[in-house]
């Protein structure tokens, strides 16, 4: 590649059940130097979950001293816990020019939209509604009344979705990887990260 | 797919030898649902290539009447040949929602920009010029004059990239396929092309 370019911030949000992790999980081995920056949460872990893969999973207590300590890019509540991603490795990784993954939620994935504004947005849609409260019932890990809170907030976040650059639609798992892989590597194809100067060095080698 | 969305038109463009051909027709079988458009052309057929499907080759005057007739989209003349592209059937398929895609000359390219500003524009380059003069050499079809004369035309052209959206650097092939496909594959998923109906069709479903 002839080209030097920054790293590129991509944020992908949608609502629980929706299949991120999954779509995510199948993604990443097949794209080359894309960091993904683990979230800190206070929800409890789920069986099979690991602290520092999935989520750093912190005590409230805990949680609220790295607010004070300004440790955190953005952070939300959601469904009466915390999440937050931590901003020093992001930051780092930008500035050597890694390419970052952000997993969040829609309020938090709106603080860094506001905070970084180049940062591309990817919004993951379930095919239906019906077919989302399909998919919760059978994860199986949600009380009743846990479920329709999340379907409400779905509906509403799904009004949201022209904030984001770009829709995956999780209607087949190999359309909805497809379709995330390819963003990923059409956003690094935009000429708009070209300097003058790879340009001009692109030319100056004849 | 529960959203619908009006037809897109590609143009990609690049310097001869570059690979545009071979990068397209590696890309088109695994691409559903992209029309490519077949230029008109005065330049001598090469052996093998078929009238309809490479190119329409016209004679000059033949040619000089679709332009009368104003049935051009686009053209433009290249190392003493015409080029152009028919109007028609584009326009008929971005009206009935199918993609376009269209390989042009810089010329044509910009030509079609102007008139369908939201087109996106695709610009195949070459991992350097020495490596562009390589395979023009390899191809064994031009004159050392007409080599010059590309490769002098190559230099002018890389420096119009960033008046395209995108780069595709074809180093190797599956890499510069890769990136295509995904450029059309991301263009497809972005928010803008979704109207607000679009959104309500699908909250209403519940």
């Amino acid at each position: 590649m002839p080209f030097n370019r920054p790293g590129i911030l991509f944020v992908m949000t949608g609502a629980s059940g929706v299949g991120k992790d999954t779509i995510r999980q199948a993604a990443l081995p097949s794209i080359d130097e894309l960091f993904f920056s683990v979230s800190a949460t206070t929800r409890p872990r789920r069986p099979g979950e690991v602290h520092g893969k999935q989520y750093f999973f912190y005590e409230k207590a805990a949680f609220e001293r790295l607010l004070a300590e300004d440790a955190l890019l953005e952070h939300a509540e959601y469904v009466d816990d915390f999440y937050g991603t931590p901003a020093a490795p992001v930051k780092e990784a930008l500035a050597g020019g890694r390419d970052v993954l952000l997993e969040l939620e829609l309020v938090g994935a709106r603080e860094v939209k506001r905070r970084v504004p180049e940062a591309v947005m990817i919004f993951i849609a379930p095919p239906s509604l019906s077919e989302l409260e399909r998919r919760l019932r059978g994860r199986g890990t949600d009380s009743e009344s846990r479920i329709q809170k999340r379907l409400a907030r779905a509906r509403e976040e799904i009004r949201a979705v022209k904030e984001f650059g770009y829709v995956v639609v999780n209607d087949t798992l190999p359309t909805a990887v497809r379709d995330f892989c390819s963003i990923i590597y059409a956003e690094r194809a935009r000429t708009a990260l070209l300097s003058r100067r790879d340009i001009a060095n692109f030319l100056r080698e004849l």
